[in-house]
Formats: C-alpha cells, sequence, structure tokens
C-alpha cells in the first residue's frame, strides 16, 4: 500500500462532501456541515491551515550529524514521534457510511498504536459511541484517549471513569463543543463550564485530564487552575464557531503564559511533519491532526493510518536532519522563521 | 420557510444585476449601478465586506455559563437585538420590480417588528414614496425610521414632521447622498450641509435624529454639535463615492471621539451575526444590514424578513456564547482580534 | 456619442494587443510590446494602477456648500482641470493603423483644448513626426506640448526652438527613453544627460522646460538645478525598464524635497478623477493620462477625448464635493488614508 | 536563433513534467520530483520567484553617461557578467532524455564560455556522470566548477582532485543535498557535515572550494571558518527540503555577517537580468540560474545556452544604463528599494 494508493482509495470511498483534494485546505469545502467544512466561511479552518504555510523552515546542513530521534513522551509514555490522530465524530454523516465512528475509532487506533503513537477518540450523542470507543481502547491496553464532550458534570464524571476503568492513559473533553446546538436539539444538552466544574471533573479519576479547545492564554490559565495537565490549542477545525483566529497565530502568547506547567497539544491545519515541527518549535509539545486520518482510514483502514503516520514521521525526521535538531527538545524557534 | 428557500425564490425573483452570490461581498456586481453593486470599481462596497472578514473572534467557553440576552436599546426603545434594516431606495430598478418601493418598505417594516427590531425606510423623486413609507409606519404604531434625503431645509423640515405625526420614534437622513446628481438631473436637488443646518432639522421636531454618512471622526463630532442622537458610519454601501474607506476600518476612531455622547450605527458588508459581534466589540451601539435584507423579501416578504433577522440574532448569540459575553454591553474589545 | 459607444467603438478599431478591458490594469497586456503591455513582466505597469487603487478618499458632507471648481493653472495658463493628454507614440504599431502618429496627435490635441486642457504629443525616429505634431500645435494656436526624446543635444535644442517658434506654451524631453535600444537601431541614439546638457537645453528656449520620467527626489533635485519649470513623475507605463516601483508610490518623498518651486505633474495608471483626486492629495500640481486617451481617440476621435475629458473632470468634481473641497487647492492630504 | 524559438522547441522536447510556462514561477510544477517542481508544497521554490518580484528598481537617466560594463572577477578569473550557470541533476528523469547529463553539462559548459561566464556542473550517483563531467571541463580548459555531493569525506577529497587535475577553477559542494535519502537507497549516502570535515575538504586541494546551500548566516560564518573562499546562498531550488525561506530574503543579513569575507554567490528563482541587478544590489557578488539553462539547453544546445546568457547580460546592462550604474560595483541598495 502506497500513500497514492489510500488516496485513490479515499476518494472513492468518502462522499459526497469531503473532495480529498490536493491540499487539504478547507477552501473547497467551506460552509459543508454535513462534510469536513468549517463553519459559515469555512475561514475557522482555511485560516488554520493558511498561518501554517506563512512559517519557514531554517536550513543549515553544516554540522556534525548524529542519529535524529522523533521520540517524545506524554505523560510518561513514550511514543515514536509527539503527533496523535484527533477525534473526528459522525463520520457516516460527514464522510460517507463506509465507516461508521466505531469501525473508524478501532482503526485510527490500531493505526496509531501500530505506528508507536495514539488516538484520540471522540463521543456521541447515543451511549454506544461512547462506550464502543472505550471498549476498543481497553482491547489495546488503555492506548487511546477518550474526548467527552461538555454534556452534564454527572455524565463527563460517569464517562471519565469509564476511561480511568477501560485503562486509558490520559482522557480529554472538546469544552469549545459547548456551543453545539444540534445535540441539545437531540436532547443532550452541552455547556461552557467554569473552572470549578473543570476542577470536579479532574478530580473524580486519577487519570490526566486534558482540555480540547483553547484559544486564549486565560483559557490556558484556567484550565491549569483547575488541574488539568493539558490542554490542546484548537478551533475545533473551524466547526464550532466560524472567523476565530488559526490555532498556530495564538500559540505562542499560551505558550508565554502556562510555559512547562501543562502539557501543550494543538491541532488545525497540520498535515505534514514540516507542520508538526513548526508548533513543536514554537512550544507546542505535541500535534494533533484530524482531517487527514480520515483519509488514511477511508483509503487504507488501520494500516492506511499507520502509513501515513510513518509518512509523517520521516518528514519530521527529514525537517530535523536539514536544520540540525537530533532530538525532539532541539526544535526551537531559532529553527524557524 | 427555511433560508435556503428564501435564497433560492430570491433568485427567481431578483434579476438581472444581482445574482444571490453565495457570498454578498461585492465582486459580482461591481460596478452594476442599476443594480446592488458599488459604483465604479465597486471598492467601496467590496472593502466594506473584506475588512469586516479580517477581524477574528476570541474563543473561551471556559466560564460559568448563565442565558445569553441580544436584547439592547436604542433611544428607550427595546428590541430583541441590535440589528436593524438599512434604507434601500429604489428596488424595483436595481433589483426586480416584483417589489417596489411601498411594498418593499411594508415588508421590511412588519418582518422585522415581528423579529422584535425595527427598519429603516427610504426616501424617493416622487413624493408618493415618502408617504407611502410614513403611512406604513404609521401603520404598525411608529415601529419604523424614515430616512430622509438631503434636500432643501424646508422639504428636510416638512419631511421630518410627517416622520413624528406619524409616531416614528427617530428619524434619519442620509446626508451622503449630498453627490448624487441623479436626484438633481430629476429636478430634486440634494446638497451638503453644514452644521447650522443640521441643527434647524434637529429643533425641528422632537424626536431624535440619526444622522447617516459620517466616515471621519470630524463628521461625527459635527453631529453631536448639530444635536444629532444618533449617527450611522455609512458609505451607502459604496454606492454614492467609490474608493472610500470600509466603515468598520473608521469606526473605532469615531468611537474613540464621541464615545457615549451619540448612538453609533453603522453599516456595509454586514451579513451575519459574526458580523454584528465585531462592530458592537468595536464600540457600536447597533448594526444596519442592507442588501441581505433585499434578498428576504423577494425571497419570503415580511416572513422571510422576520426568518432572517432571527438567523441573524442566533448567530449572535453563538458568538456571545462561545466567547462568553452573557450581554450586548459585555461584547468589547477583549473578544475580538 | 456616450462613453460607453466610444469603449464599444474603440474594441473595434484597436487590435490586436489591446483588448479595451474593463479595466485597463497592465494585466491582459503584461509584456506585449508591440502593444499597450508593460514591459517585461508588466509590473512597471500593473503596479502603477494596484497602488492607486490602495490610497481611499475620506468622504465627509457636512459642511456649507459652495460651488465647486476644478480650474487650475500651468505657466501662467487656465485649465479647465488639471489633467493633461500624455504623448503616445507608434500608434500604429502599438494599437492599429487606424491611425497614426499625426492623426492621433490632431485628435488628441483638438479634443482636449475643446475640454479646456491640453495635451502633450511625441516624438519620433522620423522627422516628419515631430514636424507634423509641432505643425498641429501652431495651428490651434500653441496649446499643446511637445516631448522630445532625449537625442543628441543638438537635436533637442533644435526640436525645442521649433517648439517655441510654434508657440507651444512649454515643451518636455522624456529623459527615461534614455534607454530604449530600438531607437539606436534604426539610426537615432538616445542617452541619459547630465545637469548640464539639461541646462542648456534650458537655455535654448524661453518657454518653460519640462523633464519626464523622474522617480526619485534626486532626479527631481536635478531637474530643478538644471532650471526646469516642471517635472513628471512617471515610468514611462513601464515601457522603458520592467519592475520600478509605481509612480504614486515615490511622489510624496519629490513633493517633500522640492515642493513648490518646481511644477509636479505625474502619470501611470490614471483612469479616473478619483484617481486624480488621489495625486492632487499627496501633492502632485496636474496628473497626466495616457492609454485611456488612445481608447477615446480609437473610439471617438477628438470628440471622443472631449468626451472622456469631461467625464474625468465631472468624477474629480463629485470627489471634491463629496469630501468637502470646492478648489483644487483645497484638495490636501487629509482628503485620503 | 531567437529566444522565442528555444522556447518554442523546449516545449517539443521537455516532457512531461515541466511546462515551459510563461513565468518560470513553481505553480503549475509544485510538488512535481520528478519534474522540475518544489518539493511538497513547491514553496520553497514559489517563494524564490515572489519574493525577487517584490524589489523595484530606482530609475534615474539624469546623470553623465559612460559606457556600461557588466565585467566581474570570481577568483582572479574575468567573466563577462556575474552569473554562472547552475548545476542541474538527472536532467534525463527531471526534464526529458532528450538529453543526458553529461550531453546536458556538455552543452552548458560550452554555452557558457561562448558567452564568457562559465558553468556549475553536477555530480551523479554513477561514478560516470562526476567523471564525465571533469573530463568535459578539462576539454574546455578548466572553464568550469563542479558540484561534489556531501559523500564520504573520502569520495569528496578524492572528487576535488579529479577537479583540480582537470584544470577547474574551484569546485563546489551542495551541503544541502544532505538529506536526500533517494541517494542513501541508491547505496551512496550524504549526509551534514562540521566545519572540521569542510576544512579538511578545503586543504585537500589548492583550488578554491565554494560551499552550496548556505541560508543562514551561522551557515556563512561556518563555511568562512572552514576556509571556503565562496559561498552559494541556495534553497536548492526547493528541491531538498519545502517551505524554506526564499533566498533573496536571507541575502542581506548574511551579507552583514561575512561582509566582503567570501564570495557571495546566490540562485534560486532568477529569470532576468532584472532579477541579477537585485541580488548584486543587495551585496552579492554573483548570480546562480537553474531552470532556465534547462529551456536553453533542450531548446537550443550549447548555443541556446549563449543567446539565453547574452540576453541576461543585455537586461542587466540595461537596467544598469537606466539607474546609472557604470559598472557591476556600482550595483549598491541605493538602486533598488
Amino acid at each position: 500500500m502506497t500513500y497514492q494508493e489510500i488516496v485513490a482509495k479515499a476518494k472513492t470511498n468518502i462522499g459526497p462532501y469531503c473532495k480529498v483534494c490536493p491540499e487539504c485546505n478547507g477552501i473547497a469545502c467551506k460552509g459543508m456541515i454535513p462534510g469536513p467544512g468549517g463553519k459559515g466561511t469555512g475561514l475557522g479552518f482555511i485560516r488554520n491551515y493558511q498561518e501554517l504555510k506563512k512559517i519557514r523552515l531554517v536550513m543549515d546542513t553544516v554540522y556534525q550529524p548524529t542519529p535524529v530521534s522523533t521520540r517524545s513522551t506524554l505523560f510518561g509514555k513514550e511514543f515514536s514521534l509527539p503527533v496523535f490522530a484527533a477525534p473526528v465524530g459522525a463520520v457516516g454523516l460527514h464522510y460517507s457510511n463506509a465507516y461508521d465512528d466505531l469501525t473508524y475509532s478501532a482503526a485510527v487506533l490500531d493505526g496509531c498504536k501500530a505506528a508507536g503513537t495514539a488516538a484520540f477518540t471522540g463521543d456521541g450523542v447515543k451511549d454506544e459511541v461512547y462506550k464502543g470507543t472505550i471498549d476498543a481502547i481497553k482491547a489495546i491496553g488503555g492506548h487511546g484517549i477518550p474526548t467527552i464532550k461538555p454534556w452534564s458534570l454527572a455524565e463527563v464524571v460517569t464517562k471519565a471513569r469509564m476511561a480511568e476503568d477501560a485503562g486509558a492513559f490520559a482522557f480529554a473533553m472538546d469544552i469549545d463543543a459547548a456551543g453545539l446546538v444540534v445535540l441539545a436539539m437531540q436532547g443532550k444538552p452541552v455547556s461552557p463550564m467554569p473552572v470549578e466544574t473543570l476542577a470536579k471533573i479532574v478530580a473524580s479519576v486519577k487519570i490526566p485530564f486534558i482540555l480540547k479547545g483553547v484559544m486564549t492564554p486565560a483559557g490556558a490559565l484556567k484550565a491549569l487552575e483547575a488541574g488539568a495537565r493539558g490542554i490542546i490549542v484548537s478551533n475545533h477545525g473551524g466547526r464550532v464557531l466560524d472567523e476565530t483566529p488559526s490555532t498556530i497565530e495564538v500559540l505562542s502568547d499560551i505558550v508565554d503564559v502556562v510555559g512547562d506547567r501543562i502539557n501543550i497539544l494543538i491541532d488545525g491545519g497540520f498535515r505534514t511533519g514540516l507542520d508538526v515541527f513548526k508548533a513543536l518549535a514554537l512550544g507546542a509539545d505535541g500535534v494533533m491532526i484530524g482531517r487527514p486520518f480520515t483519509w488514511s482510514v477511508y483509503g487504507g483502514g488501520a494500516e492506511g493510518v499507520t502509513l501515513y503516520m510513518n509518512r509523517v514521521q520521516a518528514e519530521l525526521a527529514e525537517a530535523m536532519l536539514m536544520t540540525g535538531a537530533a532530538t525532539i527538545d532541539a526544535i526551537d524557534a531559532t529553527k524557524i522563521m
């Protein structure tokens, strides 16, 4: 299986919204929900991609080479590279019913594990979605991170405990899903939550909690205050609120205020190992990739996921070689401009 | 009736100039007068739209939620949201004779009232246009704002008194129509007016006067000096002078000099509740929307107007929820970037 | 005759290079010489147009109106507006043989005079071109400005005296033609000239000398030192050197160093009275327009020229009305942004 | 033979990747390897071209003209202009088998020599490529610069000595090829090298060493420390690492730190004599041009190369005439903006 074959098959299996474009930049699908697009004008998605492209890599190959290693750790666990599959929900609706949320989660969990990293999984209005993904995570030894929607505190705590019981090494909540009216319409309201509520969620289990959907320094400080161990700088791929900034342009300010006191992941428009390199250079501890994994799954199942993750790793390693960074820690702001 | 149905029907009813584009951004119709375009290069219209798109919303959902309210007041009257239909004239000429100025005004007045806001109505060379809109405003209890062209002082005063007699809660004059040669050619010249003349208009009635077409801090101060209770930051949709700045980029400087001493409305390229949010964050007290209401009327009559206004309200409420602003007053400059 | 008719007829009469585009912006014709394009990449022409579009007009109609006058003077002569037709050479080659340099010059001279302004005429390798244009200027009482190429000093002086003898009220030399290898290939070399040579040209006649092709403050100071009475800020429409700056972006620095000590004209991408307004606001004393006059002549002869010049005047007057500048002198930097 | 004929024939002989576009700007071929494109997004190539276009030439023809000379020297050798053909490898793969690396090198070496400049030649996985180019250089009296890939130190030294023995007046190594995995896959690994290794290469022969692929001030200082006599500011046409800066935007900082202590060449997106002028104005001592020479060879053989180099020389001379720089040394930062 090659990457070209995955893309070719993805074009057949995905439809009718996503066009599997040569550049997955949010333009062809803008406003398409259902579908993979950014909400409204699509600018939340489009800008994520465009702003990343503005950052350039500082090439210098005059140095004594040592073997490049992309290895990194998160919550004490070691990964082959600091890249994770982002949660994607309702894949049947948005990409085609060649997969549903459970078959999709299984593929991405297995594929990431095989590549030495891990996948985040999603949540759903129906209980069986979360239950199913938890079972899948349990089946591979807890090697995945379930992501819970901001339902009632009671439900979040219940689901956090399910994650812990399944052996998941961490769990997340996408607080930026708080405005999804579509969930309330199906009888499952979501809402913003104050620090106090987040603290209760943190306290309900022993595994680390990651808050997804932070776009400001103030938000990052609130996550820290609540006891979260990680944040994900994310605008939900432009799908919960139109016309947000791109994630990469708010990253530095967030890094400046929370520093090393919390793990900082980021998603939004990342496609290649070079994109990953840029976020790491700006202070992120890891990167999450979303839409490309839907292509990988629809085009190649778990094997497609592994192949794509390996490709990202090779690109990241090449960027490190070409800039003189032998380890992930050596990737700093001097390596970009 | 859905918004999609309104747009579909508008495409049938409007013609031949306006194309009811996916993005109403002034590009396809540039220079089209008759038609909905900006004058000449169309940049007055196009820039209004483009500059608004550059402002981004600062998302943060980590907070204790309270119910969001979009309610606001203007001249002591309460509205469901601070958004008003802008005056549009000669609709038969520019959009098609499926409507004329009187049937159009009736639809937009009724539709806005049903949605809890109000419409501005326009003026015309023929006396029956203004007379007819005044009658329509009277018929709904004064729930509308007539807009008078800068004719002779005597005529403006006469029309202001007609507005007052009809129970209108305010009236406006679009001083930026001063250069419309087409009016003089029909025997009804318009012209610029000094502060003294504006003061006489203000003094001629008891209801508040709003000066439309202010694009500079100096202009805003002159409106204040004349005793106007409100201004509308407007470049007339790019239709009275080509190559003006966009309204959103001059708003802040105007807010800085007049502050709370006068009500500041703005129009120009506003399409969604998110656009409204941006202007409020920059210090506007309200927003006027023009071209989308022509679509609403031609596609759905008064009902279409109500539906579109409700849609804008929902978008505004969502933006407030996603940025942590429970009331209109809470929308400030920290919520955008 | 209407402007639309002129354009329609110009499309028939001009060919095959110039397409009489909706926006005459240098893009469709880039690199087309023969033809109307900018040399090479065409950026010299394209940028002239694009940079002008970036300047916006500050609209304010709250003032006591007085009649707007576009009248201005140059070298003691009064004109209906400070706009002149630029010299265009070899029109048969670049636009089509519906006109040649002499019939073209006659049309533009007559048409501009009828509109209350004046035309610059061009020069040629063959003696009859300059001789013919001089005759045409003489025939209308000296109401035109011949433009001489930077040939040998002797030839320039001879031609300057011909201009003086014909009663021309001024003459010009386009020093930026100094690099036109095509002229040397036809046995008539041109070259740069130092201040001393320019001073000799100035001293050879009594009528004012205008140096065309100045793009720097240093160049303007040299023209002043040589005794020139005027300069034309010009990149020759992008036709003598590719990749120059636009003229409008170098204007302010030139105005800053020479101030009122010399008359400052400018050309390059000007199309409308609003464009003219911008240059005047930045300190120019007058504007020259080139390519649109080829359309005017090919589409309407002398009458077309007059009509187009009247149109520019009306646009300029409208811009003045809408910004509160009743006279040309009142157009200053506060009127643009 | 004309340039137009060369381009026409190149279109026939080159295929299927390179389209011989009107503007060779990296857009149509982005990501095409095999083919002439920049790697991945192609932005390394595209930006080289685009950033060059942003620099404008300061035109001034008011001066006493003296004959323009484009002559310059490199390592004591005089050239008709400071422009050299860049090494291009695997032409059969990327452009078509109308040429192979040896016939290509012969054409470019002969054509450049005939035009009074010199060509850099490339290296290959197979020994006969380097051997063949060395023979070709020897055959024309050493009038060429072989470029060695960063193989093992032993191999580089062997090849450097071959260059010296062939009479080459200098040799180069493209250290930025260090990441080309494709070479390792063919059994010939390449890698970054520290200053110490570069110093050994320098010491192994008497002819000057040029380090190609420097993109930072730090890299330039390391080349200097190693004893290199020249550097080439290059991102390898965007073909070794995606998303680097353009070369022209890093040039000034490099010039600032190494000044006259080392010869500074540059490549990346240069097409015309005006482009060359810009780099010289920013402090480069010479410019290398790549892709246009493939067109020249495929479209006209050695004669095509000479014709294209003469064309670049004429453009450079014209830019010098139009800006008042009679010699290469007179081209400085005041001549651009």
